[in-house]
C-alpha cells in the first residue's frame, strides 16, 4: 500500500517515532506493536470501510420522524472500529486503553480517512471522552468517557446554534439548576438546559446504546439573564438517555430531539443535525422536586468544569479536533492523488510533443507522460504528503507535550499553539486544489459518479468550514498566536526552521533551497512587524487571510526541506525512487509554490485597505 | 436587477454596442432593440430558468430504455427559449434571424446561463447551425440549420469518443459511401457511420422534433484503413430521425441509439450521453441499392465540407463554443456572488474588530461588515465582472471580425485567436474559485443543499474540462497562438494592451497601474520568449498551464484597467457608488492578484523541468 509506506518514512525514517518507546509511559511499546496496530486499521479501513465510501454517499441519512437511518455498512464500519480498540488507543491502562503514543494514532487512523472520511465520526467520540478526562470529575470519567473508550457510548460536540456558528460568545442555550439539590448529583451538578444546536455530526442516530452530548450554554445569574460573551459559556454533558450513577440506562429518555438533517454538499456518510434541548418532545420529570420538576423544563445536564469556563474546556477538545480536520484534509487529498496516479498509469490519451511533432501513427501515450499530468500529480504530491507530514509533526508536539521534559513540553505547547491554524487550515485549501486536480486528470470521467475522485472533492469542501472557518483560524493565527507572549510562538518556530536552514545549508542538494527558505522566514517576520506596526487590529488583521495561506506555505516549505533532509540522510545516492520521489516533491514546493508567499504577503505589508475599505453600496 | 446594470455598463459605457447601429448589417437596430432583447431573455430567465435551478438539480435525466425523461420545467424552459427567437437572433433576416450582433445575443443569454445553466443547452443549438451555415450547402442549411434556428429541432456536436477524449485523432468512428450513387442524395454525399460518441450533451432526449448530430468520423481509403491523424477527420450530419429533401420526417428512425447517460457531479440539467451509430438498434434500411444496403449498415449521415476538413470545419464551432463556456463559467461564478452579497447582507455574525476588542453587549453585526468577508466579495466581483467583461470583449471581436472594415477585421481574428483560450480558461478557473469563496462566506450552511451556491460550484467544476481541458487550452495558447505568424497575435495584443497603458498614464489615479501593468506585459513577453529559447516544444511547454494562468491574470488585469478608463470619463468624481465599485474591484485586481503572476512566471522562463522530468516509478 502506497499510503502505508509514506506514512511508515514519515513516522518513523522523519520523526523517529519509536524514540517515543524509551519514555515511561510508552515503555511497553516498540516498532511491533506500532506496526499491529496500523496493520489493524489498515485492514478494517480496506475491509469496512474503502468499499462502501460510495455507498455512504448515495444512501444519505434520512429521518423517519423517530430514528435516523443508515446504511448497515455503517453499523458494520462503527462496530469494527470500536471492537479495535481504537477509540481508547491512546488512554492509560487503567482506562482500558494502549498508552498508546498520539502519533501513533493519529498515523493508524489516516487509514480511515482515506478510506471512507465520512463513515466514521469515531474522532469526536475520543475528542469528547478526552475533553471529560481533562475537566471532568472521577465519576464522569467513569461514567461517559469510560462508556465512550469502550464503545458502547458515542460522543459529539455541540457548540453552534443556528444564530451563532463562528461567534460562540452569542449562544442562547440556558442551562438553569435543576432544584435545590441540583448540586448533590452523583454525574455533577444538575442543570436544565434549552436550546437549539447545529451542525451537529452524529447528533442522532441508533449505532451506539447511548450518545454523550457535550453541550455549551449559558447559566443565567440571580436577575435571569446570562452574560454577553464568551465568558457566560459553561459546559455541560447531555446524555441522549438518562443514565444512573453507575452508568447504567434509566430507561428514560434525556429531552434532546433531533429536529432535521443537514442534508450536504460531501461528507454524506455522518448524520449532520439541529438538535432541540428541552424542548418538551421527551419531556423529563424533576427528580429532586424545586420550582423545575414540570414536563418540559429541559433536558437534564451535568456541568462539567467550572461554571463561566466552558469555552476553556471545549478547547481542549478543538485542538484536537481541528489537528484532526487537518489529517482528514489531508487524506481526502492522499485519496485523490492515488487514485489520480493509478489512472494517469493506465489511461492512454494523446502522445508526448516530440520535437517532430506528434506522430499519429504511433499508438496513445499512458497520460502519465504527459507534462501537464506529471505536474498535477506532483503538486498533488507535496501538497498532501507535505500536508501530512505537518499533521503527523502535530501529533509528534501534542506527545511532546504530555510526556517530555519540562522545557520540550512547554515548547511543544507553544508550538502546537502556532502550528494548529496551519495544521488545520492549509490541508483544507490546498489538499481540495488537490482534488480538483485529480478530477482534472480524469478529464471528463473525473466528473462523473463512475469515479471516486468527484467525491472527494466534495467531502473535501466541508475541512474550510467546520471547526473554525479559514477566516476564524487566520484570526487567530494573526491575531493571537503570532503575537502572544511578545510573540515567543513565532520565535520559537522562526528557531526551529532555522535549524533545519542550517543543516540543509550543508548539503550540497539543497543550499539554495535552504537559502530561499531563509528568505521567506524574514520575509513572514517582517511582514508580521509590519501587519501590527500600528498596533491596530483593523489594520493587522485586514488581510488575516492572505497572511494565513503565506505563513502555511512556509511551515510547508520548512517540512519538505525538513523530509528531504532525512531522506538524505538515509539515502544519499537516492537509490530508492520513493526517496527520488519525496526530493522532487521538495523541489517542486520551493519552484511553484514558495515564491507564491510574495503575493500575498505584499498585501499584509502594505496593510492593504482595498477590502476592509470596501462600502457596502459598491458591490 | 444587479446583473443586468453590469452588463448594460460593460456592454454600452465600456464595449459602445450601440455604435454597432451604424454598421448595415445592424442598421434596424437601437439601443431600444437592444434593449428589447435582454428584456425579453431577462424575464424568460427569471420565469422559467431561475425557478428550477436545484429541480433540475435534484431531478437528474433518467432513461427508461426507450425514452430519456426529464422534469416539465425543462421543456417549459426549452419552448419559452425556442419561442423568444434567440436560437436565430445573430441570423440572416432572410433566415428568420434578426440580425443581431453577437455582442448582444452573448450580453442577453447571460441572464439564462446566471439562472440555470444546466436546464438550457440552446447554444449547442445555435453553434451547430452555425457550422452548418459555414460549411454546408444550401440544401444542408435549409433543412438542418433552418430547422434548428427555428426552435423544431435541436443540435449536438459529436466529437469525443470513449477513447479519444482530448485526442480527436484517434477517434475510431468510421463513414463509408452508402451504395454507389451515395454522392447523389440531396442533403448531401450520403455515408454510413458506425462508432461510439462520449460526453455528448443534449445527445438524446424528446424535447424536440429532431435531433441533428454533427459527427466527427473517417473516411477509410480503398484499402479499409483510415488515415491516422486529425487529416482523416471529417463531418457529418447525422439526423436521430431520418428526413427528405424539404426536411420532413420520413417516419423512420436513424440508428442513432442512447447506449447510457453520464452520471455527474453538477450541470446536471443536461442529459450527458454515451451515443452508438449504426450498431443495429435502429436499423435502416439501404436506399439506394449498393453494398450496404442490409439491415444494421450503419447510421446515415451526409458530408459537410469537404473529406478530411472535418475538424477544421468543427473548429468554427468550438471557438464560439468556447467563449459560451467562457460566458457559462463567468455567469456561475456571477451568480454565486450575488447570492453570497445577499447573504452577507442579511446574516448577523459576530463584531468588528474595535481596537478596545469585541463588545458582546451589543447586537451582532452582519457578516458583510468582516474584512474578510469583503475580501471574499471583493476577490469574487473583480474575477466574475472581469470575466465576464472578456467574454464581452471577445463577443464584440466576434462581430468585427464579420462585420467590421478588413484590416480591423482581420486584427479581430488575430486577437480573438489569442483571446480565446484565456476567454474559456480563465473564467472556469477563477470564477469557479468564485464559487468556491461564496460557499465560504455562507458558512456550514453554504455546505447545504438549502442555499444555492454549492450547485454554483458543481456545475462551474465541469468547465475546465469539457470544449478543450485547461491543459489543451495552455498547449493551445503557448504552443500555436502566441507564435503563430512570428507571433504576430500577441504582438497586437501587446498594443492594444499599450493604449490602455497610455491612457491611464495620463490619469492620476491609474498612473502607478499603468506602470504596474507595463511591466507584467513585458515580463509576460519576456517569459514567452524565454520559453521558446531552445525551440524545442518539450522545453517551452513542459509548464504551458503556470503561463497561461500568468496570461489571464494579465489580459485581466488589461481588461480592469480598461474597464477603470471608462468609469473615470463617465464619472471622474465617482459619485455613483456602482462606479466606485468597479474601480475597487480593478484596485483589487492589480493589489491581491497581478502580483501572482511572478511566481507562474518563474518556471517557465527558466523552463522548469521539475514536473517533466520526474520519473513514473518516483510518484
Amino acid at each position: 500500500m502506497r499510503l502505508r509506506s509514506t506514512i511508515d518514512f514519515l513516522l518513523y525514517d522523519w520523526l523517529q517515532a519509536e524514540g517515543l518507546t524509551s519514555r515511561s509511559r510508552f515503555a511497553d511499546h516498540s516498532r511491533d506493536t506500532f506496526d499491529a496496530v496500523m496493520d489493524t486499521c489498515e485492514r478494517i479501513a480496506r475491509e469496512k470501510y474503502a468499499p462502501f465510501n460510495r455507498t455512504v454517499d448515495l444512501q444519505e441519512p434520512q429521518f423517519d420522524g423517530e430514528k435516523v437511518i443508515l446504511p448497515q455498512c455503517t453499523y458494520e464500519a462503527r462496530e469494527a472500529y470500536a471492537e479495535s480498540g481504537m477509540l481508547s488507543a491512546a488512554q492509560d491502562y487503567e482506562m482500558g486503553g494502549m498508552q498508546l503514543p498520539y502519533t501513533v494514532e493519529a498515523a493508524a487512523n489516516c487509514f480511515f480517512a482515506a478510506a471512507s472520511i465520512s463513515i466514521g465520526s469515531n474522532m469526536l467520540t475520543s475528542g469528547n471522552a478526552n475533553a471529560i478526562m481533562a475537566h471532568g470529575t472521577e465519576r464522569q470519567k467513569k461514567v461517559f468517557a469510560a462508556n465512550e473508550f469502550n464503545g458502547r457510548w458515542a460522543g459529539t460536540m455541540a457548540l453552534s446554534e443556528p444564530q451563532a456558528g463562528s461567534s460562540l460568545s452569542d449562544i442562547a442555550t440556558r442551562a438553569e439548576p435543576d432544584g435545590v439539590e441540583y448540586e448533590s448529583d452523583a454525574l455533577g451538578p444538575r442543570y436544565r438546559l434549552k436550546g437549539n444546536k447545529m451542525w451537529i455530526s452524529s447528533g442522532d442516530h441508533e449505532m451506539t446504546e447511548n450518545i454523550v452530548h457535550l453541550v455549551l450554554a449559558k447559566i443565567p445569574g440571580a436577575d435571569g439573564k446570562t452574560i454577553a460573551g464568551v465568558k457566560g459559556i459553561s459546559l455541560f454533558i447531555v446524555p441522549k438517555k438518562l443514565v444512573d450513577a453507575e452508568g447504567r440506562l434509566t430507561g428514560e429518555r434525556n429531552d434532546v430531539a433531533l429536529a432535521g438533517l443537514n442534508h450536504k454538499l460531501g461528507w454524506r456518510g455522518t448524520t449532520n443535525t439541529l438538535l432541540n434541548f428541552g424542548e418538551g418532545k421527551y419531556p423529563v420529570r424533576g427528580q429532586h422536586g424545586g420550582g423545575l420538576d414540570g414536563r418540559g423544563a429541559g433536558a437534564i445536564g451535568y456541568l462539567v468544569g467550572k461554571p463561566g469556563e466552558g469555552l476553556k474546556c471545549m478547547f481542549h477538545m478543538m485542538n484536537e479536533a481541528r489537528i484532526s480536520i487537518g489529517m482528514a484534509a489531508s487524506m481526502l487529498g492522499m485519496a485523490g492523488y492515488h487514485a489520480s496516479l493509478e489512472y494517469a498509469q493506465s489511461r492512454p490519451q494523446g502522445r508526448p510533443i516530440g520535437e517532430g511533432g506528434k506522430d499519429a501513427s504511433r499508438p496513445q501515450s499512458r497520460i502519465i507522460e504527459h507534462a501537464d499530468v506529471k505536474r498535477m500529480l506532483l503538486a498533488q504530491k507535496a501538497y498532501c504528503e507535505g500536508a501530512l507530514a505537518l499533521n503527523l509533526l502535530c501529533a509528534r508536539l501534542v506527545d511532546e507535550q504530555y510526556t517530555g521534559q519540562s522545557q520540550e513540553a512547554a515548547e511543544a505547547r507553544l508550538l502546537l499553539e502556532v502550528l494548529t491554524p496551519v495544521a488545520k487550515s492549509w490541508p483544507s485549501e490546498f489538499c481540495l486544489e488537490a482534488n480538483s486536480l485529480a478530477i482534472q486528470i480524469h478529464g471528463g470521467y473525473g466528473y462523473t459518479r463512475d469515479f471516486a475522485v468527484e467525491q472527494y472533492w466534495r467531502d473535501n469542501r466541508l475541512n474550510m468550514i467546520h471547526e473554525g472557518t479559514h477566516g476564524i483560524q487566520a484570526m487567530d493565527l494573526l491575531g493571537r498566536k503570532v503575537v502572544m507572549d511578545g510573540g515567543k510562538g513565532l520565535q520559537l518556530l522562526a528557531a526551529r526552521i532555522n535549524v533545519t536552514i542550517q543543516r540543509a545549508m550543508q548539503h550540497e542538494k539543497l543550499g539554495t533551497y535552504a537559502n530561499q527558505l531563509a528568505r521567506a522566514l524574514a520575509d513572514v517576520g517582517s511582514t508580521t512587524k509590519a501587519a501590527w506596526a500600528t498596533g491596530n487590529p483593523q489594520d493587522a488583521l485586514a488581510n488575516a487571510v492572505p497572511y494565513m495561506q503565506a505563513f502555511g506555505h512556509l511551515v510547508l516549505a520548512w517540512i519538505w526541506l525538513d523530509v528531504a533532509l532525512a531522506v538524505l540522510a538515509m539515502d544519499k545516492d537516492l537509490a530508492i525512487a520513493a526517496h527520488r520521489g519525496s526530493m522532487a516533491a521538495q523541489r517542486y514546493f520551493f519552484h511553484y509554490e514558495l515564491p507564491r508567499i510574495g503575493a500575498w504577503l505584499q498585501v499584509v505589508k502594505a496593510r492593504d485597505m482595498t477590502c476592509a475599505a470596501m462600502e457596502e453600496e459598491a458591490f
